[in-house]
């Protein structure tokens, strides 16, 4: 028999995969997770500080308790008496909700995939921070979406030019399936919606018949433990709210969740099933017992200690040691510092004298859909301990420091 | 500040949702779940025959031993470990297949899913078994591909008919994307496919260049422990292989996987990663230990042994009391019972009448796309005991005998 023409079966593929490459930050990944490099690259938390015995109390009694139950299949919206515990996370964010609003989900990608699935045809447009989460960029793209990016600030999304974006793309009559938005120390940027902006977004959404999709996967990882009004408590009908316990408990539960008002939600479940039935009861299970048997608040304190830490160390050495052409933002919580290098500078080119010097990051370009970041890297300071963190603050700046020099000795002193 | 109107809303959800109501199934479940139904209508497997105290060690062992590891991100792909125990399941069918083939997946489900987002654009064509899995047609829909089915008798699919159908659709140049196919035990109809059947398939992919999506669940729960040749094996470059661990181990694991050639697998890992970033490191490495540790086709065996005895009770029962107008297929494996109606009984609305009698069924057009199946229903033996079995069939032989004195004696006896 003969074998199939390869050319062929590729020609086969839908365009849903068009322009995907394999993702460079896990290209990236493959070569700097080396012992020997500092690896400011990565947003994985630091699940070492879980306190991994009360987990394997939680485990043991889930299936000593309940294994039948938890080894087999459940309902596609989720554990009812998880998705109270949710309503529970979320109300210690200030936020209202209801266990019958939420949809369980595999972490909060998976809910940003069902709504882009749900939402998005070819050449639809999404309006997003600009630099937005790689992720979401990713499952935006897989629906064959077109994002539009607005800039930031050290208050989060510019919202006059948001309000320039949308009338703009009202003027020409090109509708906006969503606005997505990192409000809480965004990744990658690490800055925060303020209050006043967001009223704005609000008033904005409102004026331009918006909704919002609202990812939250910080908001409780303020270094201060401060709250900021989450959009979907300023605006329920208007919001989806997409949540996750990847990083106040683990990433390896792989639980997240959307909040949505009835109509979206019972769509949500029909693509939930659609995708992979249900939620793994098992890890349901863990979770519930989790948030109804642990101080599970006191582990967020935790993960916020390790965080501010960590923070600290990256930006204590970035003023002691990166060039004055640099800029960065001053994190209040999350993962991330984001930054802008002198203009000139490829990050992108950068990054394989980095990896010389022993020293990752992600190139800004991969927070972009259009081309951006060329100037812009992000940093993030939630895995390494935090002396391993100034080596490789210390690192990086000496590269960033040769190459200035380097730039100033080919084309002199342009200032 | 004013509500938004519900009908602008969703107004905006995009096609994808296009006639997908609640499915009747899950419905069904809801009301059919209370005690004192006998309850023949579900698909999941008797998890009480799993060796809970092995899943506890197994579990703990993860934990204790690799915790932090286990609750963090994982890779795209899937644990390595993981999928060369996986390759070890197929070469137990007598499948060759290399760990790099293999994309770990949230069940045989999320294979489907993302196997039809690869593929598949709105209009799309798929061939498949009429009845075929109600989950695939959930996951083909949800990409709005359109299915055409192909019928089957006790040999399985049809080949003749496969033939005509393909030489009809190259006929008026319309393009299938591939033909999905449950060639053991297949769910609903429980029948399987012969092994000249097989190679039938084989010729007639290669005369038509036509991709194959071979689901296989159930092809280790064959009552003698039986193997027909996998698609796979026959076809390598043809074939795309969906498995899962959920009938042999445990479905709230939410373990599958896909096995591809290159091309196919590495854009199958990069709409994993668009979708849910990564499969659960805890329930992977749970899985992994499991191969690794337990005497897993012990296991197996044990379920064979359960669900053999269990459709031997219901074969039985079907035989002494089912109406002679009937037909139903006899399985050899796996966990359904096909069951044809005489002309002119129409399952759906027997179904009230069933549950009023205490016995639940899926009628027959769930697993049609095309509105076929109303004379037909699955009776699943998977989950109840043998006497409750016995008990349901015979109360649904009341029923079916009612209603065809009924019949007999609104219009006569018009044979």
């Amino acid at each position: 028999m003969s074998e199939i023409n390869p050319d062929t079966y590729l020609a086969r593929y839908a365009s849903r995969t068009r322009g995907m490459t394999a993702s460079e930050i896990r290209a990236l990944f493959a070569v700097a997770e080396r012992p020997e490099i500092a690896f400011l690259a990565g947003g994985m938390p630091y699940t070492a500080a879980l306190d991994l015995e009360a987990v394997a109390e939680v485990t043991q009694g889930v299936i000593a308790e309940n294994g039948a139950w938890a080894l087999q299949y459940g309902g596609g919206q989720g554990m009812p008496e998880l998705r109270e515990a949710l309503v529970g996370v979320m109300a210690a964010e200030g936020i209202a909700a209801h266990p019958d609003d939420v949809v369980v989900t595999a972490g909060g990608q998976q809910g940003l995939d069902l709504v882009a699935k749900l939402f998005c045809d070819p050449g639809d447009l999404i309006v997003a921070e600009g630099p937005s989460y790689v992720g979401a960029l990713g499952a935006f793209a897989s629906y064959e979406a077109d994002v539009v990016h607005v800039p930031m600030d050290d208050d989060g999304l510019d919202t006059d030019a948001l309000e320039a974006t949308l009338a703009q793309l009202a003027h020409d009559r090109r509708p906006v399936k969503f606005l997505y938005t990192i409000p809480n120390h965004q990744n990658p940027a690490g800055s925060s919606l303020s209050s006043r902006r967001r009223e704005r977004v609000v008033q904005l959404a409102e004026q331009f018949d918006l909704i919002i999709v609202e990812d939250n996967p910080y908001g409780l990882l303020d270094f201060k433990g401060e709250l900021r009004p989450a959009l979907l408590s300023l605006a329920p009908e208007r919001v989806i709210y997409i949540g996750t316990l990847s990083k106040i408990l683990s990433p390896g539960l792989r639980v997240g969740w959307v909040a949505a008002t009835e109509s979206v939600r019972d769509k949500l479940v029909l693509l939930k099933e659609a995708a992979d039935l249900c939620q793994s009861n098992l890890t349901q299970a863990v979770a519930q017992r989790w948030f109804a048997t642990q101080p599970w608040q006191a582990q967020v304190e935790t993960f916020r200690g390790v965080y501010r830490e960590r923070c600290d160390a990256m930006l204590g050495e970035l003023a002691a040691s990166f060039p004055a052409e640099c800029r960065w933002t001053q994190p209040t919580g999350g993962f991330f510092v984001w930054v802008r290098l002198p203009h000139g500078l490829d990050a992108k080119q950068l990054l394989a004298k980095a990896l010389r010097a022993r020293v990752a990051y992600v190139p800004g370009a991969a927070f972009y859909a259009d081309g951006g970041g060329g100037e812009e890297l992000r940093l993030s300071f939630c895995f390494p301990p935090p002396e391993r963190i100034r080596e490789g603050v210390r690192r990086l700046a000496e590269v960033v420091h040769d190459e200035i020099a380097f730039a100033h000795a080919l084309f002199g002193d342009q200032e």
